[in-house]
């Protein structure tokens, strides 16, 4: 090795060791007849000193030639410093040094290698490899590979087995776009890259292993948005003979080692909330449970006074932002503006503020005597402190619209902290959710979900309505994993393809495979697949995925740093048997 | 969990507990009034029993109906077994049982799911899901298994970093065919699948992260061969601040480390040979050093008599056979027929029998005296008993030929044992060689290996004798893994793209990137990739790697299973803007 320690490893006890560091260059402070120099790897920082008079003249004058991000490699001893720096592990000490070799030279870089840095988003990507040198950013990665390897020590200890299944796989017209590769041998012909590898999961279980993981990367050619990457990474597992108990039971157990493990965190078991329930109390399928303020139905107390909003709602139903009864009436514009975003899409918003005093405001005021308002208060359980919040209209979209506005107060009131962590099971989800574009139902979770066994007699009466043996995990209002219970037998497989549209022909084609090893003893089974981008992200108490990913790419899904994707040469496209059209 | 216990678990000690098993019919005896089931899951085999008159008289009914492969649950009580059977872990119990459950039934499966199959190659790899079932082919999975997780228990001990790397990257010319994929947002762009990470863990380097692994697929789009793959898998690493000893331990460490922890063998400290030692003394830059049977030269022995083969030979080259002294006329024919196949290319082989009665025969006996005929036996240290055997021609090519003879012969007597491991380091490879095809030099390992810079000098003078900082892992005669050290500044960088026939502008175009970072601080570093696949194999004592890979391809690159590749809609080729030529 070119270093006998690094640089965040010298102590007091080690005063007087001659050592050899390698690094780069944080920063020179130069006093003239004194400089100091921050040598900066992996592990830490670690002063370097050198002495006008002690230092040999010509190693004094290379040292200060080096510039920042150059790369040194030093002989010298330790020695205790005068002014100690308790802001780093290495802080009692320096190395004078009596060798220095330059292992490399560096342009200044365009943007600073510091925590804070003065380089935009653009830049950054372009110089990847720079940004990845600065602590917060190189933190992120070491932190995802923490959580990686205790995600299979967790794993291995329960005996699943690690397989890897194949990324040169087959187009499906379900779910996601696919990316797709052209064959060389086979013209005209594509594998697709897999957006997960459901199938080849599945198909072991039929093949007896029984407990399947892997850390896998999986690919959808969707439209991009902020924060969405082309390539993204699961945590895919699969069980056979097991019930959906077994699978809340195991996964939970993940979640609180990687909790323990990685962030020395006790998370308490895990709650389960219906589908359902997640809906009429949080308007949400992943309800951030870092706070209360569950939804409060008052509909059949608003009806009858000639409140035309109300008056008309299938639904009125609030939250109670408590101690915020005296917003001024600018707060409480602005929590208007808010919900008639379009995003949100509500047309106004009611309140009611519980005064400290004990008297009641509200913008209904002429609808409704204070007795009534009062029986709000009470419906809300409210106090006096406590502002009242009220959205009317079609329930579903009502309560979507609600869900925008608690998480907003959520915000305001400092409710969620990223250093808290509530995880939650949502289960029961529907099997079957209406596209309104396609007109037909699609899988909510995907075709090979289970439906609930007692919800099967309306799947042709009522498809909205069957339940489905689905499941997410959902920590401080993100989804971070999902799964279900299989179907295993062909005609249940056969009978879901008809209701997802397919027919008989296009399902053979695309699924046959795994409908014929259903014939074969396909055992009861299921799964989950975490998002782990995700899952790192919010162990690493940050909204974005990005800097969990060593190279992710642009929001226009291209690596800037590589200049990918690329034209590709005449010559390959002839060899694929493809033209581009212009 | 649908079970209490697995079907591999029970024991003496358990007799009298309830159970409750799940698993798939292995195999039924009906004796009449007794009928066994064994059932099977991934953990082993429990026998069953089924007693008219004990038996519930339905229950028995239904266990008969059980065919092979049935998935069944069952309950019941474990008893002592009369007759025990000594070569399965719960040989001494078995299960009667009370309660009994089809989970699902079976069709007859197309071959059958023993150990010894009757099912052919392409039945199996079209029901790959049935084959994975069979004990021979799921164990090797599980040694993968157990093979990553030992891989990165050595590693993370090492300090090493695991970093996912991007699959959606960039096509270069370098190397092999890459596999594209067309962007559908950039059209007329296409990412490419990576061959490796190689230029990814280079800037992790150039970031600092100092110590970096991933096991992690990679494409290759080669024209392919038997036991070749389109996808598969690397062991992948990189250090900095270090030179190739410190590399050449590491990964002697990591592979020591496997044999110890996966097969429980202590191999002995790696040896290391030079590559043109080892292609002068083996023929081979993979030498197989289970055995030894090395090269000898006896060129100028044999001059200035007259054979006309060896009087027009640039060397006249051999190995000793030990103990083959008294092969007959036949067997001395088919190593002639041997080494003259197209595969091998020699013109004709001369041997030398040094029979046990002490006296020596030649196929050369009219071009030379007894005594010199005994001078070349000393040379190779014969004894009576043994059989020298000889190639000449253009020294590079018959060293090539005696190679494949040398592995003939280890193979004859029994030398190339696979549960035998020898393992070797052959190091200073060539920096260059020399295509006829292309009419130019290209990189043995890569463009990014650096030279030896005692022979940079001879770059223009004399290119093909550069040596370079590169290394091979050879087990068995396989190599199983390759590395060097890499170039870490620009100029050296450019010079050797220059000298690969890159355009300045090409350079920049595909690795400016690359030559970008090197600016800013790059660190001296090397690295290594293992090829997982083969060094599963190699542990496992198997020839072919496809048994390695749960759903491999076959030779045509299809996947055969999935029906993979296929055509995909016109709706999708429109998307991504592009036309297949018929």
């Amino acid at each position: 090795m070119l270093r006998t320690h690094t640089c965040g490893e010298l102590r007091l006890a080690d005063v007087n060791k001659q050592v050899t560091l390698a690094g780069w260059v944080q920063r020179q402070r130069d006093k003239g007849s004194v400089l100091w120099i921050d040598l900066r790897d992996r592990y830490g920082i670690t002063q370097l000193i050198f002495e006008e008079g002690k230092t040999d003249a010509a190693l004094f004058s290379v040292a200060r030639g080096a510039g920042r991000e150059y790369v040194l490699q030093v002989e010298g001893t330790v020695v205790e410093r005068l002014s100690k720096n308790d802001k780093i592990a290495t802080g009692e000490v320096e190395v004078k040094v009596s060798k220095l070799t330059i292992l490399n030279t560096a342009k200044l870089p365009p943007f600073t290698i510091e925590d804070e840095t003065d380089g935009g988003d653009d830049l950054r990507m372009k110089y990847r490899y720079l940004d990845l040198r600065r602590n917060p950013v190189r933190e992120k990665l070491q932190l995802r590979h923490k959580m990686a390897q205790q995600t299979r020590a967790y794993l291995d200890g329960q005996e699943f087995i690690e397989v890897e299944t194949p990324v040169l796989i087959k187009s499906t017209p379900e779910g996601a776009r696919d990316f797709v590769v052209p064959s060389r041998i086979h013209h005209g012909e594509f594998y697709a890259l897999p957006q997960s590898p459901q199938t080849f999961k599945q198909l072991l279980m039929v093949s007896g292993f029984d407990r399947y993981y892997q850390i896998v990367k999986c690919f959808r050619d969707e439209d991009l948005r902020a924060d969405r990457q082309p390539e993204f990474t699961q945590i895919d597992c699969e069980m056979a003979f097991i019930t959906q108990e077994d699978i809340l039971n195991t996964f939970e157990g993940l979640v609180r080692h990687l909790f323990k493990n990685v962030k020395g965190i006790e998370l308490p078991s895990v709650p389960r909330m219906f589908y359902d329930d997640a809906m009429k109390l949080y308007g949400s399928d992943k309800p951030d449970t870092r706070f209360d303020m569950k939804f409060v139905e008052i509909t059949e107390l608003t009806k009858g006074k000639n409140f035309p909003v109300f008056e008309s709602a299938e639904l009125v139903v609030g939250i109670n932002a408590k101690g915020c009864s005296e917003y001024t009436r600018k707060q409480i514009d602005e929590l208007t503006e808010y919900v008639k975003r379009p995003q949100v899409g509500a047309k106004g918003l009611v309140y009611l503020q519980y005064r400290t005093d004990g008297t009641l405001k509200s913008s209904v005021d002429k609808f409704y005597t204070p007795e009534e308002l009062k029986a709000w208060a009470v419906k809300f359980n409210a106090q006096p402190g406590d502002l009242i919040l009220l959205l009317a209209g079609e329930s579903y979209t009502t309560r979507k619209q609600l869900n925008e506005l608690r998480l907003l107060m959520g915000e305001k009131l400092g409710l969620r902290d990223k250093s808290k962590f509530s995880a939650l099971w949502v289960i029961d989800f529907p099997l079957l959710e209406w596209n309104e574009e396609t007109k037909r139902y699609h899988a909510m979770h995907h075709p090979f979900t289970s439906p609930k066994i007692e919800d099967l007699h309306l799947l042709d009466t009522d498809p909205g309505k069957v339940r489905a043996n689905a499941y997410d995990m959902v920590i401080n209002g993100t989804e971070v994993g999902g799964g279900s219970i299989r179907i295993h037998d062909r005609p249940t497989q056969q009978l879901m393809f008809n209701h997802l549209g397919f027919t008989e022909e296009e399902a053979k084609k695309q699924f046959g495979f795994l409908m014929d090893a259903f014939e074969f003893g396909a055992p009861p089974h299921g799964g989950i697949a975490f998002g782990f981008d995700r899952l790192c992200s919010i162990f690493g108490g940050v909204d974005s995925i990005r800097d969990f990913i060593a190279f992710p790419k642009n929001n226009a899904g291209k690596d800037v740093m590589i200049d990918s994707p690329s034209p590709i040469s005449d010559e390959q496209l002839k060899e694929l048997a493809l033209t581009v059209k212009k």
